[in-house]
């Protein structure tokens, strides 16, 4: 059954949603481009699919979709007999995958998003960075990028010596920050943090999102 | 096996965690307190478990975990044939509890956890409340519970016409709003969102966690 993103491939929340079909190795989705600079988001059409107003949202038969991890975890589960094995192989496993998506959504993303906001998205809008804000953002995430380097020095991935759904979560906003806003110095300072951000961005899935995206050819 | 919980049962994250092991009936768990007020959950013992220094985490055998929605996705999987199913019964039903989830945790949560720290725990600590905050947050929540209104005309609960693990994860956060802060005037203004959240509050579950924490008899 074909399943309809609606979203902007550049989003970085529709590129948690694409990654995980390119991971799970599904072929039968199509994008259907919502313009946020337009306003496309918020036109009353749009909202009666998702009421917040934000991308991306998906359609498969009967079901409609919202919230990118919520996607994603769904697309993890739907294939379980194909690509990669996003949650491990056990329940233990699968416990700290959770884990650490939590951490990527309670601890990861409100400073990092807020970041890319003022540093790439804002100059977009004619809207002038806040850089106190910045400031006092990157510092919270400096302080989680300290406990990521401990965790990565025991393990080669978040929940364990597997990529799973928690490492690809973070995948988006970090090649925002670090490709686009150019702020990487934080990650090369930490070094496991590095690699494994490293092997995140080298991955055949980023590398096809990227090319969607228009940011790599 | 035992599962046990390093947490404060009046604290709304231990409190998830709490009403997930009561719904799924598991008897075996126990409860070790961490007192927030000497700062236990920030010593370096602690630190070791919960490297950001909140609480809960829980130890099931080899497994420890941290992450509120984390444990609780994890104890609804992990006994999936007693008390209640928090998923649904169908991997559609299962996908729109996921939505609900993220819409509690992104949505919800960061206007609520605002007004209820502002309104009850910095009292505690002797800081005052930020009206000004206090009334963004308010208005942000209203939006949110706007969404809610529309969506409860249609099924009894957030994913369907069946409670849920994301109904469950509302709970603890609005009773802090409604019957400590006394701040409900806005949920009963939603005649929907009214009597969903009173059945939220009459649920068995919910009356164990209020009498463990002291809020009920
Ligand atoms: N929690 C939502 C957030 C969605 C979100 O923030 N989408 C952004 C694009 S990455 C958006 O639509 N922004 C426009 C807006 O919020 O007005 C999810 O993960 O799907
Ligand atoms: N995202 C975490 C948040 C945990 C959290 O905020 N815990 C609070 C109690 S509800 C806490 O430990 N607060 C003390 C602190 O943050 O210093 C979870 O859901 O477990």
């Amino acid at each position: 059954m074909t399943i309809t993103i609606h979203g902007s491939p550049k989003s970085t929340c529709t590129g948690r949603v694409l990654l995980t079909l390119y991971e799970k190795e599904v072929q039968d989705f199509e994008l259907v481009e919502i313009d946020l600079s337009k306003g496309e988001h918020k036109s009353p059409e749009f909202l009666k699919h998702q009421p917040f107003g934000q991308i991306p949202y998906v359609v498969k038969g009967e079901l409609e979709l919202y919230e990118s991890r919520a996607i994603a975890r769904s697309v993890a589960e739907w294939f379980p007999n194909q690509g990669t094995s996003l949650y491990g192989t056990t329940a233990h496993e699968k416990a700290l995958v959770e884990q650490w998506l939590e951490v990527e959504a309670q601890n990861y993303n409100p400073p990092i998003s807020t970041i890319v906001f003022h540093l790439v998205f804002a100059p977009m809008f004619g809207l002038t960075a806040d850089e106190a804000v910045v400031a006092a953002q990157t510092a919270k995430l400096e302080s989680v990028l300290d406990i990521y380097e401990k965790r990565l020095s025991e393990t080669k991935y978040l929940a364990g010596d597997f990529f799973s759904l928690a490492d690809l979560s973070h995948i988006t906003y970090s090649f925002y920050l670090i490709k686009i806003a150019q702020k990487g110095a934080i990650y090369d300072s930490r070094p496991h943090v590095k690699a494994w951000i490293d092997s995140l961005f080298a991955r055949p899935s980023t590398q096809k999102w990227l090319k969607l995206a228009g940011f790599a050819q």
